[in-house]
Parts: structure tokens; C-alpha cells; sequence
């Protein structure tokens, strides 16, 4: 079994984007700038968020954390998100999710240009994604690519099962995993909460991606000797053990199902930290105009 | 086994969309209009166009059809596309492909404007659909759906198999059978040609839905006893004992599978006639601005 590192890749990954963002800026061009808009203060984002800052730091990227209060309407928020896309400085930015009830989620990611949605959550970015264009690819799916690629672990005409059909990772993971390409190629199931058959269709897989958000939801009798197994979930679970008084639990049982993978992310220090990576290389093709050029 | 009469079905929409033409006109609305425009003088596509604009008679629409010289360039017909972008009268238009080599597909794909995009092939359209947003959906899957619907055929928590993973039937099929709607809410598994188990796949599956076009790939062997098997196979293969000295043959080896359906459609008859019926329904929409306001 090897284990799937997922902090180390993305630090060494950092480090490429930090001496490619160097070289660029050495070389007469502008430094990447990352905007992120926080509305109140919940846990979860107040730690995503801050951990994006820092990565901006350590990829030599000028960032903004704009901090709107938990009450502010969705009128103030549109006006911050049309506010970045006129601001010729910032080359992507990002409204950290969830927002509060009282705005619509849909709405703020259609309001933000789709040439600096690099969270790639725009249907625009969705859309091309599918059909196989450049496009700003949604930062989950993109860090599980980076990380199958780094590993060099083969997927053409292996079975794939993704776990999970949400728009953030379960469905773009898919067409991702089916698309003509290194990684992909792959026979790909997507099963979710109405799915009847996931045990079997696990059974079965080659490869498991698992993003229903369900603590340790995938057992050792669900996964074949040899299998790779990719665990997105990140529930927190209340813990007495740790200094935060919470504990970051995936959806795959991991202590059983490890020894018969022959490769596994852990949770933490498995996907996560690729997710802020794909961030960070979405923010530097944002700032070179690789994929659009307004 | 029942047979799907997807001729029959299309024909009694078609006389609810002239119905509900009518009842529009009458009460002052105006009559939706689709334009097509067709390059060259391609076999095929000679007979779906001329197909499209009959519909287009039965369901009370006005229609044009634009004819291009198959040596005319890609910038005549980014012109006239950007023409019926702009024709306040066309409420939505197609560009009937395949187009000639000379001319990039997807380059005129994107120059429709999306809010008439009733072939659902913009990106825009393509993303909204797999976010689950109000679209333009592709025309041959939305037909599929109008027919599992018509015969009230079950999908949730059964296991669908796409065959083939185009942009035009496979990848929009898949995120359609796998959303949470009926239908829907299928376990979807995408198989393609680099899947080295197809046959396992279909054997366990509840739903077939075959696109890859190679001529009765699906046999009788593939597949379960009481399966619900969907032919969007439509190969012109020579014959002659037609007229045409062609015959439509699909994915399916019909008479050897038919027996184990539960439900199978015909080619020609099945989903074909659906796929000029959703085009209809998309234009409905288009003339009544039900998806976008613009």
C-alpha cells in the first residue's frame, strides 16, 4: 500500500508555481493577484480561506481578502463580485462557500466573470470542462488529477466509481475521469443517495473516488484487493482529542480499507491541500491569460 | 417486450406544441421561429434539415432555411450566425453539422448567442444543464427523457449504461440520468471505446442507452433479461432492398435483443423522431423566453 502524500505534492507544486511566478515577474510581468470575499466568520471557511492567503504567499502571488458581515445582503455581495471583475489588477478571485441562506450560492457564482472564476464554478467554465475546452477546471477535481498524474497511476479503461454527484466534485470529477486524456479514459460510475447498488458497483472498481461527505461511509468489504481509493470527504467531527476540539474525517473507513489499496489519500493531508493548489494554478493561468484572453 | 413508438409519441407532442402555438398566437403572441442553416448539400443532413422545417410546419412555427455553399468560408458563416444572433424575429436557430472540414465546429458552436442556442450545444447551455439550471437541452437526450417519461419507465436507483461519451448524446445523457429528477436519479455508468468492459457492464444494466454508432454493437449476450435498451445508433449502411440504398441501422442488434426487453426502440422509428421533436420544444421555449429573458 502506498500511501498518496498529498501535502508534499502540493508543496512541491507550490514551489514550481513560486519560481515560475518569479521568472515572470523577473521578466517584466505582473504578479498573479488572487481576490477572495469571506462573508461572516464560520469555522470552516475562516480556515480554507486563511490557508488560500497563505498559499498565495508561498506561490509569490499578491492576494485580497475582502470580509463582508454574516447580515450584508446579496445586493453587497454582488456589488464586491461586480467590483473584482472590473478590477483590472485582480486576475481571479473566489467567494468562499457556503453563503449564508438569506443569498443565493447560484446567482454570485453567474455574477462573477467567467475569465476570473477560477474556482471554476461557472456554468460558462462547467460547460467548456464537459466538452473538453480550456477552462478554468473546479479545483477539487483538478488537485485528485494532479495527484493520480503525479503517482503515475494508470486510468484508461480502468473502472472508475465516483462516489457522490454534487457540482463541486462528483460530476465534474466524472466527465474528467471519462474524457479523452491522461488521467482519464477511464469506465466511469457515478453513484449517489438513490443509488441502490453501491456496494456491488465498488466491488468492482479499480478506482474509487469518494465525495459523498458521509464519515467513513466506504468499508474494506466495499473495496477490491489493489484498488485506488481517493477520499474528498471532510466532515468534522466533534473530537476530544485534538486542540481545535474537532477532527477532520474522509468518507472511507481508512484503517481498514488502506491495507488493501494499493494506493489511498488520507484525510487530512490527502486532497486537501491539492485543492488549494489547483487554486493557485488556476490564479496563475488566470494571470498569464492562458485560457481567456479579455 | 413493448416496443417504443417513438414516432407516435413525437407525433402527439408535436400536436401539443401546435396546440399551445395557436392558443399563443391567439392571444396576441408571436409565432416562434426557427432558422437553420445548412452548409453544402451533405445526404444526411439534407434529410434532417428538410425533416426539422416540416416539423416546424406541423407545430405552427415560422421557419427559414439558409443555404451555404460547402466552399464558403468559416467567416461567412460566423457572419450569418452573428446575423440571426441579432434577428429579432429568430428566436432560435441550429447550424446543421457536421460542417466541412475547413470550418472549426466549435468556433461557430460558441458565436450562436446561447440564449438561442435551441441545439443546446453552447457552452452555456452545456454547463447549466449539468449544474441542473434551466437550459436548452440537447436535442437527442431530452427526447430519450420524453420517452422514458411517456412509457413511465422507472429510473431511480437503477443502473443506466451510456454507451459513448459525445458531447452531443453521451456526456449530456449521462449527467441527465444522473440528476436528481425523474428521470433520473439512475446509478450512470459512461462506457466508451477505451472501456475493456463494456459487456459487463451492460449485462448488469437496468437501462441501456447506446450512441456509440457501430451497427448492432449491442447483442443479445450484453444484456439482461427485462432490460430497457434505447437505440440512438443511426448508421447508413448501403442496402438494396431500399429505395435510398441506404438503411438506418443502429447500435442495437435488434432482433436478437428485442426479445429480452422490457422495452426497446426501433431505428428508424425510436428515438430519431424524438430528437426534431425536442428541437421544437427548445424553439417553444426560445419564442416564449422560458429560459432566458434576453
Amino acid at each position: 500500500m502506498q500511501l498518496i502524500d498529498g501535502k508534499a505534492v502540493a508543496n512541491q507544486l507550490k514551489l514550481e508555481i513560486a519560481a515560475e511566478v518569479e521568472l515572470l515577474v523577473k521578466n517584466g510581468g505582473k504578479r498573479p493577484h488572487l481576490a477572495a470575499i469571506l462573508v461572516g466568520h464560520d469555522g470552516g471557511s475562516e480556515t480554507y480561506v486563511a490557508a488560500k492567503v497563505k498559499a498565495c504567499e508561498v506561490c509569490g502571488f499578491t492576494s485580497t481578502l475582502i470580509r463582508l458581515d454574516i447580515d450584508g445582503s446579496e445586493h453587497d455581495l454582488l456589488e464586491q463580485v461586480d467590483r473584482l471583475n472590473k478590477d483590472e489588477d485582480v486576475d481571479g478571485f473566489i467567494v468562499q462557500l457556503p453563503l449564508p441562506k438569506h443569498i443565493s450560492e447560484q446567482k454570485v457564482i453567474e455574477a462573477i466573470d467567467f475569465s476570473k472564476d477560477v474556482d471554476g464554478f461557472h456554468p460558462v467554465n462547467v460547460g467548456r470542462m464537459s466538452i473538453g475546452l480550456p477552462c478554468f477546471v473546479s479545483a477539487t477535481p483538478s488537485g485528485i488529477l494532479d495527484l493520480l498524474k503525479y503517482y503515475q497511476i494508470e486510468t484508461q479503461g480502468k473502472k472508475c466509481v465516483v462516489l457522490g454527484r454534487s457540482n463541486i466534485v462528483g460530476k465534474p470529477m466524472a466527465a474528467l475521469m471519462m474524457q479523452k486524456a491522461y488521467p482519464g479514459n477511464a469506465t466511469v460510475t457515478v453513484c449517489h443517495s438513490r443509488s441502490t447498488d453501491i456496494k456491488e458497483e465498488c466491488k468492482k472498481a479499480d478506482i474509487i473516488i469518494a465525495a459523498l461527505g458521509q464519515p467513513n461511509f466506504v468499508t474494506a468489504d466495499m473495496v477490491k484487493e489493489g484498488a485506488v481509493v481517493i477520499d474528498v470527504g471532510t466532515t468534522r467531527l466533534p473530537s476530544t482529542r485534538t486542540k481545535s476540539g474537532f477532527k477532520l474525517t474522509g468518507d472511507v473507513l481508512f484503517e481498514e480499507v488502506a491495507p488493501k489499496c494499493s494506493y489511498i489519500t488520507p484525510v487530512p493531508g490527502g486532497v486537501g491541500p491539492m485543492t488549494i493548489v489547483s487554486l493557485m494554478k488556476n490564479t496563475l493561468l488566470a494571470g498569464k491569460k492562458a485560457i481567456y484572453n479579455n
